[in-house]
């Protein structure tokens, strides 16, 4: 049986929708040995989010941001918590949408994503520092 | 110890939320071994989701998807990403907000959900394909 | 290995977002002999949900209320589900939007939550009764 935990740190990214496949595989667990496993990732975050999408068109990402702006505006004027920043109360509210955790399965010593699929951090901050994931795999040889 | 995976190939389903439990159960692990386990379940697209929600009566499902179209409207001004028609985008984002996985407690051999809970695939697209699911079942007996 | 399931009652709560991490840690498996796991909470209905967010202000929590009320408003005119009430079927939506259930890192014998996150009850009636929560743990000492 496999268990293994690794931090993972992203740098900072500026506001929106970021690929972080990459990061995944090179700072996560080593998944080339594992035959039927999940490896799950949790943000240690709570304005900022993980998410599967489309990783093709860079305009998804685009498109992503602006909709969550719009579902998800700044200053409305029911918000209570403000002494953050404009950016900060709806940033809360996407990561709860959004969810801060992935669990992907893993086949053959890989992830089995679809064509599609790549692993987003939807960063909600402004000006945010780098991210920390903990990754823990899970599975059997 | 119990790990196994199996592909769960959905048929093509119309627009909308439609119940896929019974798929799960007659394609996916055999559950009635494992005393105490987790059922993962991950669709390998990126404008479909799966949901768990009521499952008695249909309305819900309908609310549902005329909810999400109000929420994520087709058309918006600000997408880029049209060239596959105006359901697409609303489908990518649709799925980020509701997400591509699922974990299910396993006990006793049987999926522990609530007396109302069913699982759904959200079909957000108008004219898909039959949608894939890789179903991993750990757990012990 | 570890593999351990508990049924965790909640009290009733009022409409609104609660912080339940205490019930978690006094109710569910006894983490500290696991170095290295998974905790997967699921909840038991649909009309409900379990986030992680910012546990620090109260006011974020009121803040999340509010605009979850104005994302998914009650007496939308396109609901056909309204015989259990106006609060019912956007409780349905708000179920499917944020979740009913999360998985979280074990490093040490703790949850590996980050300084500011805390686990939270969605609850989406207006008159609910308590909720049950599965939560499984596995892991290896």
């Amino acid at each position: 049986m496999i268990w293994e935990q690794k931090l993972i740190e992203l740098p900072p990214y500026p506001r929106g929708f970021h690929p972080i496949t990459n990061h995944i595989l090179s700072q996560g667990p080593d998944l080339k040995n594992c035959e039927v496993g999940l490896l799950h990732l949790f943000l240690q975050h709570t304005s900022a989010s993980l998410a599967i999408n489309e990783n093709a068109d860079p305009d998804v990402r685009g498109d992503l941001e602006r909709h969550f702006n719009v579902m998800v505006p700044e200053n409305a004027p029911y918000y209570a918590h403000t002494t953050e920043g404009p950016d900060d109360m709806p940033a809360h509210i996407k990561s709860v949408l959004i969810g801060a955790s992935l669990t992907v399965p893993i086949s053959n010593g890989q992830m089995a994503l679809g064509t599609w699929q790549g692993i987003y951090l939807g960063e909600h901050r402004d000006h945010a520092d780098g991210r920390r994931i903990v990754a823990t795999l899970q599975g059997r040889w």
